[in-house]
């Protein structure tokens, strides 16, 4: 019996249209093999509309795309609009109105890709960004703007609910794992009111998983061990802004922004997760064809597995892979890299005898 | 003409007095030669007196300390105390009481430094992290502690006045420096007020260093170039917490935090400036004579710059290159480093013909 789900595209800007379509052609060429068929709905958000429009994310397009079974994004942001409105108005409003509690992001040096680190280790860790709350909450503001008495706040917004529930997604993600390890990244050495909350719903849940291994790190000292002994995470638990900062560092030193995938998850399922590369919208080589689609194509297997077909994800996964081994010095265009990975999907279903 | 400093000396705790005792030995050694006189207080501070009296800095501690022309601090924090205690009630009050809004942390790889990076360049750049705002003013609270409902904040605080001058002192530093670059890191697209008050700051003082190129970053992605290309810095100007978590990762990679000095400076001289490892207390080899005091010795250099002295600053800091440049396998005790780095200073001296 043949699974649909429906998917709403958000390209979005720069780069983001490019490497989307290399991985909706993984999708379709994936999906016969595993009786699954896509419908996909465009969705026309970014720079773009908001120049002729003013809209970054109108609410009747938000309830639209609330519609579907989830969302495939490509890059948001140009040069062209001030910073931090499409941003805020477009892809952090998706993350927060969907309630995309679960920021998932996987970083594994897969064998082939070159990395910054001289002796990196067997570097296989997940971090679990909390996605709708800490400093991205969008509160704060500021008086006597341009004047010498200016003020700006940005305020923190923390709460046990929040918490909580990324932090048991966190451990049983950890629990699930063969190393069974959870490290809490914080700074409560500082933030002590946010840091200790975050310290106090660890220490309270780990008893409900008493075969996880929990340890903290201040972020400061996280970035240390990011680059001295990456090999020592398993899974990483944290806020909002210190997962943003440390997963950009682990996409470095994993062979850069252009394999790394994410989801912006919701586990409870009353809302469509939203999968994405970590990489921004590069308008500086954008349109080019030089960018790489694989953290795209990556992201869609996130998606799949959120969708419930793991094996699927798997030999998205396992193409990927294939293809990087085989990686040379030679670069090659967006769909080229597309069109390989693809080809290595079939090839690998072929392997394994499913049409 | 003997030119006399007082120095208040706060070793605190952990590996804190070892490495401590260093940084004054060398500084000891140093003095003749430069006809420099050094007298010290010892002020106790830390775990033990907070255990003793429940005060971290009591304010006649304070008062009396702002009266020394200089400050040599060790490190501060101790398992034994709740985390935050310590860093907020005393190393932090020290930084925020005494002003001190510029915290110089030098970054530069010594030839025959051990990098994690396979390929790290030439790295030589300074962080000019703001030391008196930002998320570190411990504005922020909880409610409902403990319960489900717990909500807890954390205020970030920032000023047009405390930004411009901490950014006019990063481009004066910028300005002196043979390559002449400043980059701004924030995260201006998500924290727009504090973020674009930085951006804004930084283009209003430009005109007034024509000679001085500006580019910006976003945190998250300046912690991909620190790994893939940090000979691209020269000069960093930045907020109090992306300063901590930036500086920490730049030493990770110039050879470990045993080697990052840091500055606590308040460039107006209305109080005396503070120097310090950039490492913490490392409770695990406290007392051991395994610490390496190269980062407080490096301090005492960053202090005698302060103080006016920087051909002293720059025969430590030649002492040093000279003694890691020698550096093997066999590891050497605390006692061992500073006794080889004082000798260092001391043949530097003399092959200079000073007595
Ligand atoms: C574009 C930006 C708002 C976003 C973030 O800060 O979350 C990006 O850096 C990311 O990590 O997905
Ligand atoms: C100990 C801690 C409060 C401190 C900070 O966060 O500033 C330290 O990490 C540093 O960088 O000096």
């Amino acid at each position: 019996m043949t699974r649909s789900f429906s998917l709403a595209v958000v390209a979005g800007d720069g780069i983001g249209p490019e490497v989307t379509s290399q991985a909706l052609k993984v999708l379709d060429v994936i999906a016969p093999a595993h009786d699954l068929a896509f419908t996909t709905t465009d969705y026309d958000l970014g720079a773009r509309r908001y120049h002729a429009t003013g809209e970054t994310l109108p609410d009747s397009v938000l309830e639209e795309i609330r519609g579907h079974d989830a969302i495939l994004l490509g890059a948001i942001g140009d040069p062209s609009v001030p910073s931090g409105v499409l941003e805020r108005g477009l892809l952090l409003k998706l993350r927060f109105a969907l309630d995309h509690y679960v920021n998932l992001r996987p970083s594994k040096l897969f064998p082939g890709v070159a990395t910054p680190l001289g002796d990196p280790g067997d570097i296989d860790f997940v971090v679990v960004r909390e996605g709708t709350e800490g400093p991205y909450v969008g509160n704060g503001g500021a008086i006597r703007v341009g004047t010498p008495h200016e003020l700006a706040t940005e305020v923190s917004i923390n709460t046990a609910y929040g918490v909580e529930r990324v932090v048991r997604d966190a451990f049983a993600r950890a629990q699930a794992r063969p190393r069974k390890k959870l490290t809490l990244v914080h700074k409560n050495n500082v933030l002590v009111h946010a840091g200790h909350l975050w310290s106090r719903t660890v220490a309270a849940v780990a008893p409900e998983f008493p075969d996880v291994t929990v340890d903290y790190l201040h972020v400061d000292a996280a970035t240390i061990f990011l680059v001295t002994d990456p090999a020592r995470f398993d899974v990483i638990v944290t806020d909002n802004l210190f997962g943003d900062i440390l997963t950009d560092l682990a996409a470095a030193i994993t062979g850069g922004i252009g394999l790394a995938a994410s989801g912006n998850v919701n586990p409870d399922r009353t809302t469509p997760s939203m999968f994405e590369p970590v990489h921004g919208s590069a308008p500086d080589i954008a349109g080019q064809s030089k960018a790489d689609p694989t953290a795209a194509i990556l992201s869609g297997a996130l998606l799949l597995e959120h969708l419930g077909v793991p094996e699927a994800a798997a030999q998205i996964t396992a193409a990927v892979e294939a293809d990087i081994a085989g990686r040379g010095a030679v670069p090659r265009s967006t769909e080229e890299v597309g069109e390989a990975i693809a080809q290595s999907v079939t090839d690998l279903g072929a392997a394994e005898g499913v049409p």
